[in-house]
């Protein structure tokens, strides 16, 4: 199991490293209902070890602290009453000092659980389970970070960054052809893997083709001059009533000042790069813009095959994975972005695959209950720990959403 | 052009057929969003022929009302502006008698257009579209109206039915073996169907078998016993969150009154009955249903090929239709049920087809539009016209809503 | 009891009348909360005779249907479960001749009960709050009817009106005045009253002086014109958010059509008259405008006391009042309309008087639990019934609506 | 000007005094939106003296962060664009680090501009203005704090108090006579006092009683245990409404425990002390409690004239005012308990005095706009500072407000 605590002591280190460079008041608030407070997630992923394997496995354990069951549950109705979501940003205590001696803790107890216990398959899935669901929570912190300081007037800088910056111009569009046909999809292999990849199963998918890139800034911005947010025939009725209620004129995070369009990046507020991957848009920009470009986005199966064939991930990594420049790379390689940059919105609909079978308890609530009105996301995002980075993921997000790191890349059929 | 004249007759004539038992009362209000007025239905429907036929096609015509285009208007967004959909309610001017003369008004331009006018394939497609447009609305106008009244504490009866009522049990529940494989999707052949249907394309379907009837009141009443309505296991997370807010905790139109359930029907309010087919229960209900029974509901790729083999449809009608009961069919006769009793929850989203394109204009904005967060249904209901019945019919709303005539039937893998 | 039956008839008729142009759908909807359908009103105070005459004092009366009860009361928390206020348009049976065949039975029950029954003055006390209570329904009926049609894009004339519209300028601006000192307060005498009006007391007033007359439409377009609804130096706190929440430019009914003003009134759609009083302001708006003159409102106390010196009124009737005009007199007369033009705001919160006591069982509701939140006016309006004009009846409304025929008139202390 | 200088050091330490013990993590949320975060507060009290003082008055004086006008305005539309109210809990940036800074920076530049420049009355009134201002803040902290620890799960204890809790019975209940007639109202003097406060003027009061102390726990539990939260009789209807929409059934902050009362104090969760005053009850719930016990709340003026008699305040002081102890006092000793134990909502609206005038520019908008839909509370709480504490003070919430220490006393008509 030595390998099993370096990676366990790993994550949580990692997760540590993120929140490093954070005031104490950062880590409270919870801005939006979907922004959830940075010393939640510390004390959450923790919650989870301790819930799912200490208090599960470990006879001798003896809970932290009774209300912290109750305060930092996400959404697992089986374990008891939790904390609504729209209140966590109302808790002050415990403070981030606390959470950290709680993540303390709790790690001396899992590493002495580790050392001392033989673990069954049940436990070491369930330790696998937990590291996997911490760095799903630390690609949330980050993007939660980001809103938290990017709707602050101030514009504070999170991270330095070390990406050099490009100047010269983006890739030519260029396309890739799939023929038509049965193939396989879903995970295999005997890796880690969420329950909502599993069940290979064929698929017939009509031949097309899609892009060698993601649309880039410059290319978003041609859509707001042509008037794309103020032309209904672009989008879907429910994408036109957000863009008017919510007075949607441009990604997220993007201001106009003086007639420039600015953003604010985690390394602070600058001018857009035009030739950065557009990223923050909704499910329903993504899809407008594809459609005034006259094409539309993959499905999801066809994300699936087209990743497979254009950018092999050796080793359950994807090479051009760089997880701490928190912004999309530049399109100016030969590698068609489809791994770490931005997540790609796709027009499939979030459901289950044909034998899916969600788990007994409380870990089948992990993915099966959120199969509708979401629309599915691949590839992953400069914010996707590389563990996360392969061809079967499936991220998922309501159709209106931009705090996360989303783009759009175009296809066709032929 | 003497069948296009005499079909557009008979089609009118039906939907006033519809509603010469109500009061000009009834014709006015709007209970929720969702339900529009009787009398706004019956002249959103004529002035869909004066706007795509007459004023575009007849160069002498003058508008009847220059308002009417204002306010009867539904969602074009290409035709002007239009009255909020929630205020449609609110308006008592034009009354019925102004809207029936506006009826005869245009019914006397179409007839007289249709008689002197050579017809384009254009011109016949827009007829053929506002008479199948007109017949969805007779089907609105029946769930509307069962809205209006169902919701009045008096219960008021509509419609004296003809229905015989049996009173033996039901059909034992059985399921059908369908192979897997590549199996041909979309509407083929020369008739009416709408662009969402177009497009044949092969899709992979993994074996699976359906049952050979919907699930009956009795059942569903079982379901509630167990505390179907208080399990959360059952249920999407969205789903889960409906109920709790809406306090749902029955079907539709269902009252418990001293320990006995009973429901508004059509007909009036009456006790439920054990063997008729459950209706009026959302998407949500019908997947927690299937979830508790440990089964799950069909794609619309896997209903579609299941309707296809099950029951034949001859001549493009259905023969066990009989759209003026207003009451799904009991399930004792050896018919799988799967045309013209309840619209059944498939698990798919509703999504274009690979080769989808909306048309250009005004009338491309009639079904792509909602290709997002609704769930299709297929197979008709009683309140549907026999024309709309085909295996290839892709209805579709969204999965909280029950006012529609909405039904459950079980589906597994091999 | 001859003159009470009279009495009972000629009210009775006089709502009839007021409806009599009425189409059926007119009298079915509910635009918003504070709007009562037409067919409410007229059921609505038949109830209250049925309820608290027959009900209550003639034994051998049988109810004319239970459901009535359930569905006419209107905030009788005694009286059992009640329709929710903003669920009465949606209601559209009884029909309106169902409703006036209520009418009728009721009537006949109680010119017979008149007729049969030795009156006590519980009774008779009963019978005049239930006449009093129709005519103020009478005066909500007008302007209810003309919220429903005045928001109506086709703006239906309701009233053909006799009044003959001068052209003539206004009455010069001028003050009376109003020594400090200490005056009587409340309803002295034998006639009816209200409970709100009881309690005669003492009130200590400063000097002050009022306006001759009402502010006029050309005035108040003066303010508009100055910016009045873009400076929040006018504004209380609550009026200035409500002005931007609602985006509120103009006194209600008002349009703004190529740079001219228009107004919906009874009698159509018009041009404003700058000679009119002004109404249909809110109180936000009549202490705004008044602090843009660097005056005030009078309290309720200076009202009464200036109404009492300003204008007799003869035998409990004021002669100027014109209750069939529905629309406010000019101000060309030497009459300072203070009775049957508009309602007055003033700046006092609608409070029991020293020793107000609320009557015991239901009829305690009638005023007394609405005292707070509220503004009192005085002095009538043109849909005020002349019985209810005088000195020192309260009227009250929440400070923020407009759909009463409410003014403003100046004031200063000396 | 030194005791100037000294007083301004001694409210600015009072306040960093009173958040002494708050965790980095108490000072930024915003629960609901009456509450302000703690940071926010010693900001805007700031604020105030480097815009109204620094600003104006001093020419070489530069804004320590321009963007802080912006962040920290409260309601001055007068002074700049403010961050909305609802917002002001989700900007972490600048930390209480920074922000005790801003402090600093200020206080020395206040403390250098006191020594050396010649004070206009202008300059000495807005610098007592600034104190005043700030002092209300402290009071806000102290109830702000009170909100979010005490809606934390976790119960933390904010203060350790000195109070030595007593156990013995409350005083018996008597009533002190007001003889009828001319009574002067509002403020005499030279001392400081508020623009509401102005304008001496003569009252005619009725002859009344006023009890002799606050309602306690014990007999508010009584009210309680008679289903004074489930009978309609007793509530004003919009009082009615708010305890059905909000479920409330008991005073803020109280808490029901396998059938025994808590509640939260600043010193922890405790059991309900039956002989203090009851306190965070709204106007709606001190009106029901009077009308049950079939009495009344006073008016402010009766307040005022029973104050002035009842309980003198020497020196502008009233010597029975602990504020530290941050809960009310027991009722077992001789006083009357007018002044620092609870506020007392009156029956009175919050209206302009008659001859009340509001100042020109951004001080004009500090009492003056917030005169609508509000009740007057007199007598000041234990957090109010000492030198708030006066007969014709007039403090202000809307009726269904009960974050603040506010309490009921009974009074009558003779």
């Amino acid at each position: 199991m030595k390998n099993l605590k370096e990676k366990f002591n790993k994550v949580r280190q990692q997760t540590e490293k993120l929140v490093s460079t954070l005031s104490p008041e950062d880590f409270v608030v919870q801005p939006v209902v979907d922004v959830s407070p940075p010393k939640w997630h510390l004390a959450h992923t923790t919650w989870f070890f301790e819930q799912f394997i200490l208090c599960k496995f470990d006879k001798n354990y003896q809970e932290y602290d009774k209300d912290f069951n109750f305060l930092f549950n996400s959404y697992y109705e089986s374990v008891g009453k939790r904390v609504l979501r729209a209140n966590r940003g109302n808790l002050t205590r415990p403070g981030v000092k606390e959470v950290l001696k709680y993540r303390a803790f709790v790690n001396e107890k899992i590493d002495h659980f580790l050392e001392n216990q033989h673990l069954t398959t049940e436990m070491a899935d369930l330790m696998e389970l937990g590291l996997q669901h911490e760095q799903q929570h630390q690609e949330l912190l980050i993007t939660d970070i980001k809103y938290i300081l990017g709707n602050n007037p101030l514009f504070p800088t999170f991270w330095e960054s070390n990406v050099k910056r490009h100047t010269h111009a983006s890739l030519k569009e260029d396309y890739t052809e799939i023929e038509g046909g049965i193939y396989k999809i879903g995970y295999e292999g005997d890796g880690f893997h969420f329950d909502n990849e599993e069940g290979v199963h064929q698929v017939f998918l009509q031949p097309y083709r899609f892009m060698n890139r993601l649309i880039t800034n410059g290319e978003y911005l041609e859509f707001i001059e042509a008037g794309g947010y103020k032309r209904f025939e672009y989008w879907l009725m429910e994408g036109w009533e957000w863009v008017k209620a919510e007075k949607i004129s441009a990604p997220f995070y993007w201001h106009q000042v003086d007639n420039q369009w600015y953003y604010y990046t985690l390394n602070g507020f600058e001018k857009i790069d035009l030739y950065e991957p557009v990223t923050h848009i909704s499910f329903f920009e993504a899809d407008a813009y594809a459609s005034w470009r006259g094409k539309r986005l993959m499905t999801e199966f066809e994300w699936e095959v087209a990743g497979k064939k254009a950018e092999p991930v050796i080793n359950g990594h994807c090479n051009f994975v760089d997880s701490e420049s928190f912004r999309p790379k530049f399109n100016d390689n030969q590698t068609p972005q489809m791994f770490g940059d931005t997540w790609e919105w796709t027009s499939s609909a979030y459901l289950p695959y044909p034998y899916f079978k969600k788990a007994a308890g409380a870990i089948g609530e992990y993915n099966g209950k959120f199969m509708v009105n979401q629309k599915v996301l691949r590839g992953g995002s400069c914010a996707t720990p590389a563990d996360h980075i392969r061809h079967t993921y499936r991220n998922f997000f309501h159709p209106h959403l931009r705090w996360q790191f989303t783009g759009v890349r175009l296809a066709e059929h032929i």
